[in-house]
């Protein structure tokens, strides 16, 4: 696996923050929200003597409690249908080892979060990438783009609803589409919603859940990390009516004995959170999201598409190449004793030499950080060697 | 992968509890051990307002005095040498990910923790076992049995020790033998030590990290969750001072992003456990122990060795076959309401056929339970259709 692009910017990151500036992190995932005080007591009120193993498959209580949360959201789902796993994260690569032979290959839209690379490396699984496009905000790629890729070896589509790293929200009638090439081909189709609950401008979320007829084909990723800002517990779902996917699983879940018992119970302390806690985590990133997006479409040769989920956009910059601008604006620049760490999107593109002049940005920072971060930013781009505009 | 014996019979086992009778879990592996009260204190005393991820090889602070941990009982092992892992499953699926290719082959000896099948699926390679015998204790087998299995794809050997299920602690001169073996022909060699704090009757456990000029060959993996009696946290470790191999298990381990922060704070402060907790749990185990063993060889054509490490012991049982006796115990026996689950051993074994006299019994539970196990265990043997003593 060769490392990422994110993390060859770290130690220079850490040079820039040696010498005393301050580096405002655009590039990570890692939001500033509180989790939720529910969740934190149930921690702090922890009454074992023991911490045991919990079923491999999680408490059965808790799945019971996950099973109402998503009958509440409309997405009918038995308690017997949900893995509990170790994050997000373990859930995608059950999901992959449990329908894929080694060889076997995976259509991803691009740019995709990087660490899909990671766990189809795991699991033996190749990543085949259709691409999207900036100037429609990353929306799905046509039908005939999919049918195109799709070999004897092909088992499932994956995608990341609403999207890391384009902030994309993927619509009913996208769905629907892929619903169909799906059905069609005999595939797969995991869905990766661990940004559900960040869904802006009254958009409303379609879980893969809610297709028709689709019960065997379906696998649904969720976590608590972002929707309870508490990344740490490391607790996330595979969701599937399929009861063979779940049987197998199921083994490999078994192979690894349980998932945290300490994070089952923040997470199931965490169902209890009152409405107000996302309403407010909302018009953060409301606020967040507009500030960005507004002042990023301000600065010369930028273009920002406006997300719609999750928070992250994808932005195309005026540069030669946003792995050196991302590695000079630590290295070689700063204002005002400032400078910021941002992703390139070489890193979220399988197809080589894409992403160039793009870089993901989260806007998981307080507004006056988010403001001084883009002054920076702007003024970088202002004067940088390689910049492309003239 | 097929179900494993064990979990085939945890139907029979729910069956017998609903028709009221006491099960007696001779099978499991979770100590009834309370968690040191620090660890528990530490949870309790939660000050985090979001849990975040930690740093992908675990929080430095922690690795420095799991460093230090090491340093006290003779293990020279820096901080970088050191992954933080979920549980020690996880640290075992990273050896294996990040020193083999599919289709490689690893050489354990039978019989062996029946999960290494699940990880070695999870990461494409074979297992080739080389037996080891119940009439020597389950000994390493000699130089010459490895060697016979070794062909171009052998990558590594894996031991577990003390060793998971039959309790057997290496010596040092069988770790030494194990070392020539891996120099000689190159493998590494994967030490799987989670039962280490548990050696009995005055026996020192040597750790492959002590076998000299095997820096690079040796990846040692470890677990918060016996020593402290805390399986629920999910906390491992994986060790080695080959930096390769640590580059490498680290990009696996940035893929899943981090391991459980809370079981990571329960960990470091479990670091501090006073002696007299480890002097109360080795008291605890030695009783146990000396009376299952002695308790098991007073029934006729039981044959139980005297285990010096873990708290398992491989026995052998005068039975046609130990998967329909641990199945019959269960649906068609009880002694005074009560019956006992024990863990057939064909599922410790690779070699099919082997262990079918054989069960694996863990002396987790208290005096008085393991001896109203044993006694039902007596019994039923006493009258089990296929018994083979005549």
């Amino acid at each position: 696996m060769p490392p990422s692009p994110i993390r060859k910017l770290v130690p220079f990151a850490e040079e820039a923050k040696r010498k005393g500036r301050k580096v405002y992190h655009l590039n990570i995932g890692q939001p500033d929200i509180p989790t939720p005080e529910g969740a934190i007591q149930a921690i702090r009120n922890l009454s074992d003597r023991v911490i045991e193993y919990s079923h491999s498959a999680g408490h059965e209580g808790y799945r019971k409690k996950l099973s109402d949360f998503y009958r509440k959201i409309g997405l009918d789902v038995d308690y017997s249908d949900i893995l509990v796993t170790t994050g997000g994260s373990e859930a995608i690569t059950f999901s992959l080892m449990s329908t894929t032979d080694p060889g076997d290959e995976v259509i991803v839209p691009e740019p995709f979060y990087a660490n899909y690379n990671g766990f189809s490396i795991a699991s033996g699984v190749r990543i085949v990438p259709v691409t999207s496009v900036i100037e429609n905000g990353f929306a799905l790629p046509p039908a005939e783009e999919f049918e195109k890729l799709i070999t004897p070896r092909t088992k499932a589509i994956l995608i990341c609803n609403p999207n890391n790293p384009t902030g994309y929200l993927y619509s009913q009638k996208e769905l629907e589409r892929l619903g169909e090439i799906v059905k069609k081909h005999d595939l797969y189709l995991f869905s990766d919603e661990v940004y559900r609950e960040f869904c802006y401008d009254g958009a409303v979320h379609f879980s893969v859940l809610k297709l028709k007829g689709l019960d065997e084909h379906v696998i649904m990723t969720d976590s608590v990390s972002k929707r309870y800002s508490m990344c740490g517990v490391r607790i996330g779902t595979l969701v599937s009516r399929n009861k063979s996917i779940i049987s197998t699983a199921l083994k490999f879940a078994q192979a690894r004995l349980s998932p945290p018992s300490l994070g089952q119970l923040a997470g199931e302390a965490a169902l209890n959170t009152p409405d107000s806690y996302f309403t407010g985590v909302y018009d953060e990133y409301i606020e967040r999201r507009n500030f960005m997006v507004e002042a990023l479409n301000h600065i010369p040769g930028v273009i920002c598409p406006k997300p719609k989920g999750a928070f992250y956009t994808v932005v195309h910059l005026p540069v030669d190449d946003s792995d050196k601008f991302s590695q000079w604006i630590l290295s070689d620049f700063d204002y005002h004793n400032q400078t910021v760490m941002i992703a390139p999107a070489s890193g979220f593109y399988a197809t080589p030499g894409l992403g160039r002049q793009e870089v993901r940005i989260a806007y998981v920072l307080k507004k006056e950080d988010l403001k001084n971060a883009i002054e920076t930013l702007a003024e970088a781009l202002r004067i940088y060697p390689g910049r492309t505009l003239k």
